[in-house]
C-alpha cells in the first residue's frame, strides 16, 4: 500500500453505461456479480454531496462502487475538489478494517488512478439518519459506534503506536488538506460570519444567527476548537462521522465514507456522533403527530446518546489498560502500586478532557447544520417552518451553551438532561 | 528545495586530510577561503555529541563545515543515527533564515547525499554556555533569542500559515523520528526510571534520584508533557535550543545546530532556553570564589531569564496582532470592537497557557541534565562534588515544583523569585 497520492492522468468518470464493461475486466468482481456484464443492473444512487455512487447487481450478488469526481457534486465544476480524496478514503478504510473489520464495508477492489473503490454491497442497510427520521431503533448502534471509535482512535494514537510509526501515518494523511479545509470553513468559520454559503430557516432564525455572529465568547470558543482541529493530530479520524455516514439495520452497523480522514483531535469524531444524535432528538418534535407521538423514541435517542459516550469511554479505557504499547505514558514509569493507581486516575482525567473536547465539537457540528451550508434532513424534512425553527432554536441554544460552558457538563447525563430541559422551552413566535 | 530525505549511497565521512580537496571543487567556497587548497588550515572541532565539525581557514576567510555521521559520535557505531538529520537541519536553517537571517549562520553550501553543510564561520563567537560559565554577560541575548523564538514559532504556526501549507511542513519533518526519539527517551522517560544511560553525582543525589523515580505526580506530569511533545505540532521547533546551541559575542547572537527540528509544541523551545538559564544560575555558586563572587552575575542571569520570556511574549503578541494570516482565529470573526477586545484577552490567555507549557518543558530539561545521560558543563565543571550536588539539588527541587505545580507560577518573576529562594536553601550533607 503506497502512502503517496496516485497519478490521475488516465482518470475517467464512469457512468451507468460504461461501468459494466469496466467491472467485467475485474475477475473477482465479475465472479461476485455472476453471469455476464450485459446482465448486470447498474443504478447511480449517490445522494451525498461529493461523489458518484453506483449499485451494481448481477445474478450472483451485488457490489457498491464509489468514484470521486474532480469537483463537489452538489455544486458542480465551479467547486473543484481533488480526486485524491479516494486515496485517503482507501487508506482509512484499510486502517479501520484492521481494527473493526465487522463495522466497515469490505474493500473488494481499489483502482488508484481512477479514484475508484469497489465495496461490499450493504443490504438491507439504510442510511441510519433516514431510519431515525422514521423512528427506527438501532439497538446495536451504541455498542458498535462506541467500539468503532474506541478501536480506531486508540489504536492510531500515541497510546498504542510507537512515535515513528504514528508520525509516518500523520504524514500519509497530511495531503488531505482540501477535505480538511471544507471542515475548517464550513464548520468552524462560516456559520459565525456573513458568508454566501450560509442559509437558515428565515426569517425565524435571522435573530439568533445575527446574535451568534456577534457573540464573541462563542466565536472564541469555536476558534479554539478550530485550532485544535488544525494542530492536534491525536489519532486517525473518520472526519465526518455523522448518522449519514452510518448504514444500519437493527442488527448491524457499518461506517462508510471516510474520505475526510486525517490525523486530528479524537473529540471531533466523538462530537460528530453526539451532535447528530442530539439534532435528531430535537427534530423529533417536528415529525411527531398526535397519532404517532415521538416521546418514546426521543427517550431512546437520549438513552443511546448516553450509552455511546459511556461505552466509548469504557472500551477506550480498557484498551488503554491492556494495550498501551505506544510511546506515551511509558509503562516502566508506572510499575509500582501507587503509580499504577495514579495512572488510572490520570486515564479518567484524560477521558474527562476528551469529553469536554467532544462537547465542543458536538456543538460546532450542531450549529453548522442549522446556520451553515449543509443541513440535515432530520430538520430539513420538517415542513412546517415555524415548527422547524422551534426545533432548530432549541438545538442552537443547547449548542451555544455546550460550546461556551463545556466544563459545566462533566457527564453525558448532564448533557442529555440539558437537552430534555431545552426541549420543553418555547420561544416567542415559534412552535 | 526537496522535502524528501536524500540518498546516501555515495556518502563518505570527511577528515582533515580529505576536506581541502573536497571544498576545492566548490568554487564559491574556494573563493571565500582564497589561495589554494594546500594553503587551507583544517581543524576538526566537534565538541558536540553527534557530528563532525571542521573549521577551515584560508588566506581570504574561513568556513565551518558540519557533516553528520551515521552514528552518535559520543557513543560510537554501536548507536546508529540516520544521516538524514543533516537534511532536517538544512530544512530548518533555510526556514529560520527566512524569518531571522541575522540570528542564524548563513548556509554557504549543502551537499544532500553527503549530509554535509558548509556554513558561515562565526568569529569571534563562542558557545554561550562556555561564556556564561566564565560569567560573561550577553546584553543582546534576551532580545535576540526572544525574537528568534517569536519569529520562528509564530511564522510556522497556524496563526500565520494557511492549513495546507502548514500540513506540508509538518509532513516534511515527520521523518526526523530518530532525533525526536532521543528527546522522547532521554528527556521524558529515562530520568524517571532505572536506565543504563542515567548518571548523576553519586552518592549525594542517589536519594533524590530514587525519590523522583517513585514520584507518581512527577511521572504523570512529565508523561503529559511527553504526549504534548508527540502530538502537538504547533510550530517548527529548533528542538535543542539550549545555551550550547547558541554562539555569541556580547554584540551578536547566532543560533546553530537545529538538527532536532520538527513540528512540536512551542513551549518546548521556550522551556529549553529558560531551563538552561536556570541551570546556569544554580551552577554559579559552584564557580564563585571569595575573590570572584558571582552574585551580580546571578542577578544578571535571572534578569535575563525574565527578559527572555517578557520580550518573547511581547514580540509574539505583536506578530499575532499584525500578521495573523493563518487559518486559526479567522479575522472576519473578530471585526467588531467587542470581539476585538475579547480576542486580545484570548491572546493573553493563550500566552499564559504557553507559559505553563514552557515551565513544564523547562523543568523536564533541568532534570534530564542532572539525572539523565547528557549533562551540562555548567554543573559538570564544578569540581567539588558536594558543592556540585548542592547546586544540582536546588535545580532539581525547583524543577520538580515547576513541573508539578506550573499553574502556581503565573509570571516569570514568580519563577525567578522561587529560584532565588531555592538558591538560599541548604540540604543536609551538601554544600
Amino acid at each position: 500500500m503506497s502512502d503517496i497520492a496516485p497519478d490521475y492522468r488516465d482518470y475517467r468518470a464512469q457512468d451507468e453505461a460504461s461501468l459494466p464493461d469496466y467491472l467485467g475486466r475485474l475477475p473477482a468482481i465479475a465472479a461476485r456479480l455472476g453471469g455476464r456484464a450485459a446482465d448486470w443492473a447498474v443504478r447511480e444512487v449517490g445522494d451525498g454531496n461529493l461523489n458518484l455512487v453506483f449499485i451494481v447487481e448481477g445474478p450472483a450478488g451485488g457490489v457498491a462502487v464509489k468514484q470521486a469526481l474532480p469537483y463537489v457534486r452538489l455544486v458542480g465544476e465551479s467547486w473543484p475538489l481533488p480526486l485524491s480524496r479516494a486515496h485517503y478514503e482507501h487508506l482509512a478504510l484499510v486502517e479501520q478494517a484492521r481494527h473493526v473489520p465487522d463495522l466497515v464495508p469490505a474493500v473488494l477492489h481499489y483502482e488508484p488512478g481512477q479514484a475508484f473503490i469497489v465495496l461490499e454491497l450493504l443490504q438491507p442497510h439504510i442510511i441510519m439518519r433516514r431510519g431515525m427520521i422514521q423512528a427506527i431503533r438501532y439497538p446495536r448502534f451504541a455498542d458498535d459506534i462506541a467500539r468503532f471509535m474506541a478501536e480506531t482512535l486508540f489504536r492510531t494514537s500515541d497510546l498504542c503506536l510507537p512515535a515513528a510509526e504514528k508520525k509516518a501515518r500523520i504524514a500519509a494523511f497530511c495531503g488531505n488538506t482540501a477535505l480538511c479545509k471544507i471542515t475548517e470553513d464550513l464548520i468552524f468559520t462560516e456559520p459565525y460570519m456573513v458568508a454566501p454559503n450560509n442559509r437558515w430557516t428565515s426569517p425565524e432564525l435571522d435573530g439568533i444567527a445575527a446574535e451568534f455572529r456577534a457573540d464573541a465568547e462563542l466565536k472564541l470558543a469555536v476558534s479554539r476548537l478550530k485550532l485544535k482541529f488544525l494542530a492536534a493530530p491525536e489519532a486517525m479520524l473518520h472526519g465526518d462521522l455523522h448518522t449519514g455516514s452510518v448504514m444500519a439495520t437493527p442488527e448491524q452497523t457499518k461506517v462508510i465514507d471516510p474520505e475526510f480522514a486525517f490525523y486530528g483531535p479524537m473529540g471531533f469524531d466523538i462530537g460528530a456522533v453526539l451532535a447528530n444524535l442530539l439534532l435528531n432528538y430535537f427534530s423529533q418534535d417536528g415529525h411527531a403527530t398526535p397519532e404517532a407521538p415521538r416521546a418514546d423514541y426521543q427517550d431512546w435517542v437520549l438513552a443511546t446518546t448516553v450509552e455511546v459516550w459511556q461505552k466509548f469511554a469504557a472500551h477506550f479505557l480498557s484498551l488503554w489498560r491492556s494495550h498501551a504499547t505506544g510511546d506515551a505514558y511509558p509503562a516502566p514509569l508506572f510499575e509500582d502500586a501507587s503509580s499504577q493507581m495514579r495512572l488510572e486516575e490520570e486515564r479518567a482525567s484524560h477521558l474527562r478532557r476528551l469529553f469536554r473536547d467532544a462537547l465542543g465539537f458536538a456543538a460546532a457540528k450542531m450549529i453548522r447544520r442549522i446556520l451553515g451550508l449543509a443541513h440535515n434532513i432530520d430538520l430539513e424534512w420538517i415542513e412546517d417552518q415555524k415548527r422547524r425553527a422551534l426545533c432548530e432554536t432549541r438545538a442552537l441554544r443547547l449548542a451555544r451553551e455546550l460550546m461556551v460552558h463545556a466544563a459545566d457538563y462533566p457527564t453525558i447525563e448532564t448533557v442529555t438532561d440539558a437537552a430534555r430541559a431545552m426541549q420543553r422551552q418555547s420561544f416567542q413566535g415559534l412552535g
